[in-house]
Parts: structure tokens; C-alpha cells; sequence
């Protein structure tokens, strides 16, 4: 993949998903010392991964988290618990390594990438900063669109640049991460638009917002759907309506790592909406992507079931910023570390069943 | 804790989980720069660290996995898929480093601890192995008691002992582990006397029987429970009528980290009966126990619910060995992680929730 493909070359850039890679270590996991299948969601992870990656021994290290931060017009309705500055603080935090996402990152000994898809003025000037130069974010989507359909597809295809840079330098695996008040609003709009649901069921309580901003962003939602009416099929329409930036660059970001057989980690509802969107882009892009857990957030959960993604871990988090799908990448590592250094049973010279 | 203390000094030494130090803790996570309680469950477990070690900022590295293997006479009986020689077979792949657990330890930065406590004469004789001088492991207890009640006794006090000297040597966190072939027939007797439950409910599938061998594992365990009538409340009672040597070393193993304030991870089901026969012993001892997955063997979520204990990871696993505890190691510093790494609103400069 050439970082400065269009997205139409990088659609058709994507290799299938490896069934011979993966159909081996099916093979490879029945000979090794256990009870066929014991290892549960660990041997269906290390058999994805061969298949991602073409490789029954596929590196998964280094990991690298992709941060992506936007700031959203949406605010302006008041959706969010709080203030829209928050974004922008909240990417010094990251830079600083004094947030949730730089603890775990740390602990999961990955490398986190901080990306500025459009947070605005406040935004810190900072070298680690990765600028896009998108601006102060996305239009306020009750009023119009959030964006322009050139827009949304340049952020993707800076999204799959971004990945297929990473690739370069010799990460080979990344969890996803967003940082964006107002951000769980455009997730619940796609998901609702995608999954053919209603608002009321893909809304939920983003920062522990009150019931009655709660009814008042499913009204948002409601009213926004009603007055753009994208395709449902079509992810440019769909972005462009209700962004935000940053969901773009992360629905690149996947297209990206499946073009270089990077396997890629799902976090919580706005990088799901974005999987939502590179599967419209380019079905069966599902098979490259594993979903690191599942929120607190109600439509998360629907639209991981629209993509047939089953979550690595449930423990109640709705943070974002990458934490969930950065706690799943031990899990990620020890599914292949058991496919490639157990012995079988013929190695280890152990009896099998007997019955 | 002195390492030479029989049972009831044992049980006196046990300190209190220290509420004082879970409730700073809270305090802390509520001005973390997040949304309260947007961590979920891993804010529950940096809580319960706290309270175990007395220690808002508990060093829980490095961790052992304490892996003990013992031989069940219940085998006789023809309950398991696997010939009982397995035992010892699987002994040895641990010692080469080539099991699940290996990888898994190794992935998870833990050392392996592999205890023989009765696997018999085909146990590898290896520096590496700790020896007890069990022998031949446990008698078969649809005929006899599986150990006598003095065994019961000084199985448990080794156990505890065990943990003290992991702790005396630097570890700070012990995941526990388990291989007998016969052993989940074991800990579903346990389960079905300790928490009331017909052995119908607490039998499962082990290393996948057929339904013919379960039907007549079920009818061991009832016979055998009718045979033995232990007292549901009397730990060594019920230890000594089914065994394992294993179970009950695992048993101490947790009261012995508990006096040293050292938080330890349950794994699947024989670990789990270990910890019901712990809580017999000491009330209370829930407190000091992280639970680190749910396998899927019935009589698991039976026994894990009768502790009141939250498994952290669903992943369908049923292998042993101390897989799913250390698979959940990196989750458990990650809490830690978070709690003592992050900025708090004030130190970040960040904007709190607004409404």
C-alpha cells in the first residue's frame, strides 16, 4: 500500500483474510498439549490473527495506540455532561502520559500516538502532536452537515495513511482510541443510521449525562436524521452528516492496517461507529478487526453484534481513549504466544484422550 | 506470619481487609481525570488491591503463578478423558517451559512455580520441582476417604507456607494454578456439599467426557457424598473425604497470602473449591480474592457465586493450569496502573462535568 493512495486504490488495496493461514493453525491448536478447544476465545484470537496476517507465526509487537482527538460543533446543543474544552485539555493530559490511556499503554507496553483530527485553537502546540491540520472540527450537524464529502473521505484516506506510516515503522499491531466531547452523539447518529435503529435505543449516557439531556440528545439525534436522510449503505453521506473528524480517521485508520495485514483493536462506541463505517466501505473488513471490549454504552453492543464482532472483555468501562482495546492487547499476545511456543502432545511425549 | 504455623495460628494471623485504605482509594479514583466510575470494574479492583494490602500505592509486581499437581485414586473410577499418567506428563512439559501456562506466564511476566504435592513414582524428578512428599496422591474416594483429616491438616499448612515464602522472596501477587487428572471431579463434590447443590448442577464436561462417562461421574460424586456425609460447614472434613492434595495446597495458598496481605488470582473450578474450602476456614477470606475468569464448567459459576467473587475475564476457557488466573494479570496492574498514574482534574488543569 502507497501512503498516498486515494481511497478508491486503497479499497482495492485490501487483500483477502488468510483461510489457509487460519485453517493451519486450527490445525496447529488441536495437536497442542491441551484438550482441543480449551483455550476457548484465546485459539479462535490466534486463528484470526493467521488469517489476518497471512502468517501462522505472526509478530504482534510492537503495539502502538492510535489516539485520535476532534472537537464536535454538536456540543453546541448541549449533548455532552462536559464543557467542549475538555477535549483539548484532555490531549495535554495524553501528552503528558498522565491519563488512563498513557497508564495502560505503558502497563501493555505500547506506544501511544497522539493525533490532533481537528481539536481547535486550544489545541497544545506539541512535537508528539500528530497535526492533520483539519482545524477547529466539525460543523454542528442540527445546523448542517458536519462536514463536506470531500472532507470525509481526506480524512480517511489520512486515517489509512497514518496506519500503513505505523506499519513502516515497524509496529505490527495497534489499538484504536478517541478523544472528542460530544463524540458518543455521532456514534449513536451512525448506528443508528447503519443498524437501521432507532436513536432512543443507540443513545446512551456518553459522560453520565441526566435523563433530561439524555431525551434531549436522542431529540438531537432524531431531528438530525430527519433533516440529512443519508443512504444508509453510503459511509461518505454518513460521515459527512455527522463526522466527526476523528471517526473518519479511525474508519482509515482500520482500512489502513487491513491493506498491510495489521491486525487492529477496537475500544469502545465512536471506534466501533468507525468499524461501522470501513464495513460499509469495504464488507468483510469485520475479519480484520477484533473488538477489545464492550461498554457500558448501550449501542455499543448493537453495533458490534451488526459487524458479528464478540468483545474480549466486559468490565463495565465507558472511558474511550483507547483504554479498553489497549487492556485487550496482552489478551492479543497471549493468544499467539500459546499458538507458538506450546509443544503437541507427539513433542511433549503426553498420552492423549483416551476416550 | 511465621512459615511454621500450624492451621488455627494460621487462621489467627490473617489481618483484616483494610477498609480504611479501599475507601481512600475510592476517594483518589473520584479525582481522576475521568468520568467517575468510567473505569468500571478495573476502578472495583484498585479499590480491593488497596484494602488487601493496606497500601494505596501496592507494588503488585512481580507475580509467581503457583502451579501444584497432585494424582487422584478417584480415577480408578473411569471419570476422566484422559489416562491418569498425564499428570506427571504434563509435569514435565511445565518444567520445559512448553505448556499453556508457560507461554501464558511468560507473556504475562510471572514466574511458574510447579509444585508436586502427590503426583507419584512417574513425577519428573527435576531441580526446578518443588517437592512435598505426598507421594502417590490421593486415595479413591468412592472407596475411602481421599486423605486422612491430619493430612488434610498439614496439606493446607503447607500451602500457607508456601505463600510466605513467595512473599519473603519478593512476590507480590500470586496467581494460582492446578493439574490433576480427576481433579474437577474433586471440586465438584466440593461445590455440591459446601454450597448445597446436587452434583447434577456442580458436575461438568472436564476435558470434554461423553455423556455416558458424565452421567457415571455424577453418580460417583452422589454416591460418594451419600458414603462420606461430610459436615458442609467443616473444610478439613471435606477436604480429607475428596481431596485433592492439590486443593487443599491451594486452599493454604490463599490464607497464606492473605496473612501477607499479598492479593491473589483464582483460576477455574479446583482452584475455586480450594477458595470455598478457604472461606469455610476463614469467613471473610473473599475479601483477599481477585477471581480471575469463569470457565465453562458449570459448577464454577456456582462456586464463584457462592463467594460472592466477579469473574474479570469470560473468554470460554477450560484448561487449568493457572491459564485464566494469569491471563488476568496484566488486567489487575493495570488497575494499579491507573490509580497511581493518573492526573487528577486539578493537577491536569482539566474541566470537571459542568451539569
Amino acid at each position: 500500500m502507497n501512503p498516498s493512495l486515494n481511497l478508491e486504490q486503497l479499497l482495492a488495496s485490501i487483500p483477502h483474510f488468510d483461510q489457509a493461514s487460519a485453517d493451519a493453525a486450527q490445525a496447529r491448536q488441536n495437536t497442542l498439549t491441551k484438550p482441543q478447544g480449551s483455550l476457548g476465545d484465546l485459539e479462535k484470537l490466534s486463528i484470526q490473527i493467521a488469517g489476518i496476517t497471512a502468517n501462522l507465526q505472526a509478530p504482534v509487537e510492537p503495539a502502538g495506540v492510535v489516539l485520535a482527538a476532534a472537537s464536535h460543533g454538536i456540543c453546541e446543543e448541549g449533548v455532552s455532561a462536559f464543557p467542549t474544552e475538555v477535549t483539548a485539555q484532555m490531549v495535554g493530559n495524553f501528552l503528558n502520559g498522565k491519563a488512563a490511556i498513557n497508564a495502560l499503554a505503558r502497563n501493555a507496553q505500547a506506544e501511544v500516538f497522539v493525533v490532533d483530527a481537528g481539536v481547535g485553537p486550544s489545541c497544545p502546540d506539541d512535537a508528539q502532536l500528530h497535526q492533520l491540520g483539519f482545524g477547529k472540527g466539525t460543523a454542528n450537524f442540527a445546523q448542517q452537515p458536519a462536514m463536506t464529502a470531500e472532507q470525509a473521505q481526506v480524512i480517511i484516506e489520512r486515517g489509512a495513511a497514518f496506519s500503513k506510516k505505523l506499519c513502516q515503522q515497524g509496529i505490527r499491531m495497534i489499538s484504536l482510541g478517541e478523544m472528542g466531547i460530544g463524540n458518543t452523539t455521532a456514534a449513536a447518529a451512525i448506528t443508528a443510521v447503519i443498524t437501521d435503529s432507532s436513536p432512543s435505543t443507540t443513545t446512551g449516557r456518553g459522560t453520565m449525562i441526566d435523563d433530561a439531556t439524555w431525551n434531549h440528545k436522542v431529540a438531537v439525534i432524531e431531528n438530525a436524521i430527519a433533516k440529512h436522510l443519508p443512504d444508509a449503505t453510503d459511509a461518505i453521506a454518513i460521515l459527512s452528516s455527522f463526522g466527526g473528524y476523528e471517526t473518519g480517521f479511525l474508519c482509515g485508520c482500520i482500512l489502513g492496517a487491513a491493506a498491510c495485514r495489521m491486525p487492529i483493536i477496537l475500544d469502545g462506541y465512536p471506534t466501533t461507529s468507525a468499524a461501522l463505517l470501513a464495513a460499509l466501505l469495504h464488507p468483510g473488513i469485520e475479519d480484520f478487526i477484533i473488538a477489545g471490549h464492550c461498554s457500558t454504552e448501550p449501542g455499543h453492543r448493537l453495533a458490534l453484534d451488526h459487524l458479528g464482532l464478540s468483545p474480549l472483555l466486559k468490565l463495565s468501562m465507558r472511558l474511550g481513549e483507547g483504554s479498553g482495546a489497549t487492556l485487550a492487547i496482552p489478551i492479543v499476545r497471549a493468544a499467539v504466544a500459546c499458538l507458538n511456543e506450546m509443544a503437541t502432545f507427539e513433542e511433549a511425549a503426553v498420552a492423549g484422550k483416551a476416550k
